[in-house]
């Protein structure tokens, strides 16, 4: 029997008549004799809500206490889908993240999946039954509920995917597919039919609406990942190995425009510019679970470097913290904070070995007015960290600059 | 070290505030060096708020889904409880059901504890933590949750208690203690400093706010079981195996008024008095998950008998029906059912052999013109049915005429 996962988003799942929906579109797959096993997020803004409750009662809940807590907010939906299939005649079952027997390291909030016993839901496919997972969630050795971060769920559909050699993941949500940039801000973005894994990488980095773990745990099990809209039965977008779009050193075409936005930027001028500087910077900051994106290093005069790096609006304080401790004890130099920036990047495959596209993306910006503050490169992107105000306006200009409206471009 | 459990209902987890005063609560004994284990409700209506959310996607919830997403209102007061704590800088950790060992059988919606394996607990207290339980719910052998029923909590919590060989049990509540009958109704009844476990099965099963089963199972593993409030320090009720009012043969007082409402009557006339006949009228009741209270047969002419049996006033159309089915098909005789009925009881120990109780209840309600429809008696109770319109009088009635409002009475 060939088996599909499919997995529904919170906003496809918000109130009772979304989830009868969703079990009509689930028992459809399955009277057709595909076995399905579907995941689910929390509904709507649940987690949220969840999240509020546990800061009405703790300023920093414990981290293994607010994973539990915000574990049952995909045990609701999970629950209510089951139910609603039953009604139309479905044998289902719910499974927790436990029952489901997804294995997590010990990594409350932001816990890492390292195996999938698939035991229970083999049986219960075997049994002829719809399993609907709770999403997002895992269980440790010692039997602790984890949580594997926001946009999880998508994590645990493509790992049961991998785990349970299904045919493909499909994953439903409020968009029917992904875009060449997002069309709230470029009218004219097309959805495209595939990307590859790397592409699609470098777009949900930069802003798209997939979880990047789960398209990098995609790649490496070869789990084709379809994405469509759970509310028609409009196309949507596959997600697979190969880009079948040019042969392979002819690649001229970028795939997409991503935009990141509340981005911050922190330069330490006048590091002494010897071994083990940016380990001293950087280390503390990854204890602290600060992410870092881009960082650019340049030399300066007089035996000393600046280091510019750039992290998420929100943990620009946090940040600040870390790195001025070590200014004041190991002698860094001054410190300098750049808030309301965003990145703006141009993915394609092969791009960077492709002349003329950073040329291509510097010279739309500049012909649009747009400073450019910091500029990454990598295999397929080349992302330019500009002003937050500009952003909007640039994603425009580089969609139009890389004919990324025409179908037939290329 | 000594050991308490803690059970806190609803009403007294309602809101952020209520957690974190409970939380003050249990970090005051724990400060004393005493263990303690914690057991809480949902939060509040959260478990009918749940119940509202799976009808609204379903008319029939699925009662495995159901249980699963009824436990999830236990996950979050108990995460909340335990998030709390750690704010006061109690170590603290929250078990699932599941996690605290409580193994139930799989009759969901319903289920009964068969053991409990304590390894988890005993672990996280030796290394000194307060452990916070969620309550109400338990693990069948195949790994699927299930409910213990309405008042489940108080079950989980004495079952603990037993298993974990506490001192006692504490139950906190909305109410002070068990009192000679319901305050609202009555309004010079008493606090009881003790009951004995048989008197508060029987104040249970006919009103009083505890649930039977934690009653009997205190009452199997003699656990003492303490009510109070959860809301100041007032002295609660102690219940336990030996009630010390008055000698072992002497005892000639009552210890409480209970009121059972929403009581209906049926009773199935000119039933063939041969035998059989009971079990083929009570067999279909029971399977279909009616509780029948009551039951009176009285020989009538001609060989043939009437049966007369209570159930709850919501389970009357129920009822009706699976009797029906027998009316026409066995051949029984004519169904009559009365709704609207209610229990007034007298408890109390060893009633049941001193001459007089029963005649001073009757004279009693005679005296106030309350027309009593059937009566029943157990070792420590006397019941009389009678109309739900004249149930508080009649509680009043019989709080007065058995002087249980002088204190010193008996």
């Amino acid at each position: 029997m060939s088996l599909v996962i499919h997995k529904y988003g919170g906003s496809s799942v918000g109130d009772a008549g979304m989830i009868q929906n969703v079990a009509r579109r689930i028992a459809e797959v399955r009277k057709q004799g595909t076995g399905v096993v579907a995941v689910v997020s929390a509904m709507g803004d649940s987690t949220d809500d969840l999240l509020e409750l546990a800061h009405s009662v703790s300023d920093q809940p414990h981290p293994r206490e607010l994973d539990l807590l915000l574990s049952t907010g995909e045990l609701v939906s999970c629950t209510l889908l089951t139910m609603a299939l039953a009604d139309l005649g479905q044998e289902a079952v719910s499974l927790t993240g436990s029952q489901a027997g997804i294995h997590t390291d010990t990594s409350h909030g932001r816990a890492r999946i390292y195996s999938v016993d698939t035991a229970r839901i083999q049986k219960e496919l075997q049994e002829g039954r719809i399993v609907v997972v709770a999403g997002f969630q895992g269980i440790t050795e010692s039997e602790d509920i984890t949580t594997l971060g926001r946009g999880g769920s998508d994590t645990t559909a493509v790992a049961l995917a991998a785990a349970l050699e299904a045919d493909r993941c499909e994953v439903y949500t409020d968009v029917d597919g992904i875009y060449t940039a997002d069309p709230r801000i470029v009218p004219e973005a097309r959805k495209l039919s595939e990307i590859s894994y790397d592409e699609m990488l470098e777009l949900a980095n930069y802003g798209a609406k997939m979880h990047p773990r789960s398209i990098e745990l995609g790649a490496v099990y070869n789990v084709p990942i379809y994405v469509a809209s759970s509310f028609n039965d409009t196309p949507g977008t596959l997600i697979h190995g190969e880009s079948d779009r040019g042969d392979m050193e002819h690649r001229i075409k970028a795939t997409g425009i991503a935009i990141t936005r509340n981005v911050a930027k922190i330069t330490v001028r006048s590091v002494p510019d010897r071994p083990g500087v940016a380990a001293a910077l950087f280390e503390p900051l990854a204890q602290g679970g600060i992410s870092v994106d881009t960082i650019v290093q340049n030399t300066s005069e007089d035996r000393t470097t600046d280091i510019s790096f750039t992290v998420s609006g929100d943990d620009l304080k946090a940040a600040l913290a870390k790195v001025e401790e070590l200014t004041s004890v190991i002698g860094f130099g001054t410190l300098i904070s750049e808030p309301g920036l965003a990145a703006v990047s141009v993915v394609g495959s092969g791009m960077q070995h492709t002349p003329g596209y950073a040329s291509r993306m510097f010279r739309v910006l500049a012909d649009g007015s747009v400073n450019i503050d910091m500029i990454t490169t990598s295999e397929i992107r080349i992302s330019c960290i500009i002003s937050e105000d500009q952003a909007e306006d640039a994603v425009r200009l580089l969609h139009r600059g890389f004919q990324l409206d025409e179908s037939d471009a290329g």
